[in-house]
């Protein structure tokens, strides 16, 4: 159809297509219309002008989804899968963030929530018995509902970091004393010449960082000033910046070279944040790399084995379906859990019915938070700041 | 619906709305579907390698509108429309879009052709007579068909350079002696203190531009070194861009200031594309202009005024509806205007009809490269190539 102006003699402004999505049957669960132009700055500007003028007003950042959380279209941890698609950096993240889009967490909760409300019931059943005076009810039942619920919550939980991982990208700092060759590293993990390379120690002084992508998620990596003594004022802040940027990694990759004399051995296990490298390995192949992975920045020796370290130490072989990945999803069930401990506390131990139901019912409090189901408004408003306009 | 990877056991890649455009109800006339994603571009890029993979290729640019000219959804006067409403900078330059859009030239072009046709069925007759040896055909009738084909092509014409303007915005040059307050002047003009003005004669040396928009139309003004003899070689290079410049712009804003003595007179007429003012009246406002218009790049004084000279200049009152305003078309309606004008001059000497419907030919020739009906595979290349992808 044609967009015509309201004066000017039936002026056509622009040409469009216009698609009407009928409630409910939009992403807002309310009428939508769309209108497509042919893509002129100066007429698009123009048409806005007149639907302002007509009473329609832009739109607030993730407005649209904010309505199909309201409408119930959505639950808010799908909402929260909009902006993570958007955003996403990486194949993984945006898998994982349409896989969330798609059920949101509800098959987990709901069974959580199944669990904790049978629960309930055998409380309030015992709560009759002992009121009619009559035998107490079967309180093994109670105990294995609550032990049901704690293990969904648990396998909610396991999956956290990793998940988060995927979703945020993965910040490697890369650490070690001077010279050892952490910015050649540095430039062969991130696949190109970014940090400056010289023989002369105390080279590096601001931290760089770049991206990549390994195995589909994305590692950001910090280069940073070697540890050291400094020998100037910019060489000092440098120092300091370095520190920093290692309190913020989740992963320390920490390097020394055959040079510098002989490396303590180290215990470098699965487990814990730090990855130990012995770079320059091309000088010295002979040498025993106590406990760290042998690599050379200048021949790529065993670089590709780092990465994979460094992906399983980050995110594992697997990501459970159903994770939770944000910080607002950890503390919703951690919530959960202590709650659900507390009432397993309370029925092995024989107390009332009423306290075992109290903290079942702060359980399904923290539940009903996570999904969305109960909600403060500036959480929503929290949520919501964060998305683009538009969306 | 989703879009579901083929592999992968059913992994769902992103929600999506897809709209089937059936043939001949979509831009092209063929079938076309559109999908929507959610706008993450690694999905993006993911989904659309799928598609490549089942045989989709990219789009050249101006592909779309190429088919919808190929199979005559549109002519090539519109399928140019396409390409400038996109990328128009001003609101008149869309409006003229967007006219050229819905009608093209269609209207005046099948009235030019209509009279030609009707003008070679004449001479057809007249060859008929004589070879028969009857009586020769009304001469008269056909003069006036040539005669209102002339007269549409020369509307057609007139509004050219106009709606060229309007089309590509107006090129002004700002040029003048030194420190005549160029650079204040074009500062002023163009809204924000963009060049740096300073007492001492020559600070300009590079050509400076910066667009505006005068009622609706831009306007690109350069602001010029001042002509003199060079102080140096950076200066020297600096009057040899101003004169480039001039060269190219369609107004000259020809600057002289009262404190430079006294300013010959001139005949600032309606016609040609010098546009003379005389700066600096602030200081001397009882002084005669000359002709020029009087001016302040200080105090503002007349700059309105003088916009609406440079846009009368350039624009004028009206731009009929139907000019062409193109290189491209100019030449086009050239060729139909001088074989008209051939067989008129023909026709009235009382040459063979042969010769007079030779002419006629010619002219309907240039008429159908116009609107495309012939064209040469180079002349489409050549169109299309300046396209955006995707339109």
């Amino acid at each position: 159809g044609n967009i015509v102006a309201p004066e000017g003699g039936g002026r056509v402004m622009d040409q469009a297509v216009v698609s009407y999505f009928r409630a409910p049957h939009s992403y807002t669960g309310e009428d939508v219309v769309e209108i497509t132009l042919h893509g002129s700055p100066v007429v698009t500007a123009e048409v806005l002008e007149l639907l302002f003028e007509a009473g329609v007003r832009p739109a607030s950042p993730g407005e649209f989804t904010y309505r199909a959380f309201i409408n119930d279209r959505i639950d808010l941890v799908q909402a929260e899968a909009v902006a993570d698609l958007v955003a996403s950096k990486s194949l993984r993240a945006a898998e994982q963030a349409v896989r969330q889009l798609e059920g949101g967490l509800g098959r987990q909760v709901d069974e959580i929530g199944l669990a904790i409300r049978r629960a309930l019931t055998s409380c309030e059943l015992e709560l009759d018995f002992v009121e009619e005076d009559l035998e107490p009810a079967d309180g093994q039942r109670k105990l294995d509902l609550i032990e049901r619920a704690l293990d969904g919550t648990a396998r909610m939980l396991d999956g956290y970091r990793a998940a988060r991982h995927i979703r945020e990208g993965v910040k490697v700092a890369v650490v070690g004393p001077v010279n050892v060759g952490k910015s050649s590293l540095f430039n062969r993990l991130t696949g190109e010449e970014h940090a400056i390379v010289h023989p002369k120690p105390g080279t590096t002084r601001d931290v760089l960082h770049e991206s990549t992508v390994i195995r589909g998620v994305a590692f950001e990596f910090f280069d940073t000033a070697g540890m050291r003594r400094a020998a100037d004022e910019v060489e000092d802040e440098g120092v300091r910046r370095a520190m920093r940027a290692a309190e913020e990694a989740d992963i320390l990759l920490d390097v020394r070279a055959v040079d510098e004399g002989p490396v303590a051995a180290v215990e470098c296990g699965a487990n814990g944040n730090r990855v130990c490298v012995l770079n320059k390995m091309d000088l010295a192949p002979e040498i025993d790399p106590g406990g760290r992975i042998p690599v050379s920045a200048k021949t790529g020796l065993n670089l590709d084995a780092l990465k994979s370290v460094l992906f399983d130490r980050a995110v594992g072989d697997e990501c459970p379906e159903g994770s939770i990945n944000r910080e607002r999803h950890f503390r919703c069930m951690k919530r959960v859990q202590r709650s659900l401990e507390l009432a397993k506390e309370a029925a092995e131990s024989g107390h009332p019915a009423e306290i075992v139901a109290e903290e079942l019912h702060h359980a399904l409090d923290a539940l009903d938070e996570l999904t969305g189901r109960r909600h403060r408004s500036d959480l929503l408003s929290d949520i919501f700041r964060d998305f683009c306009i538009g969306k």
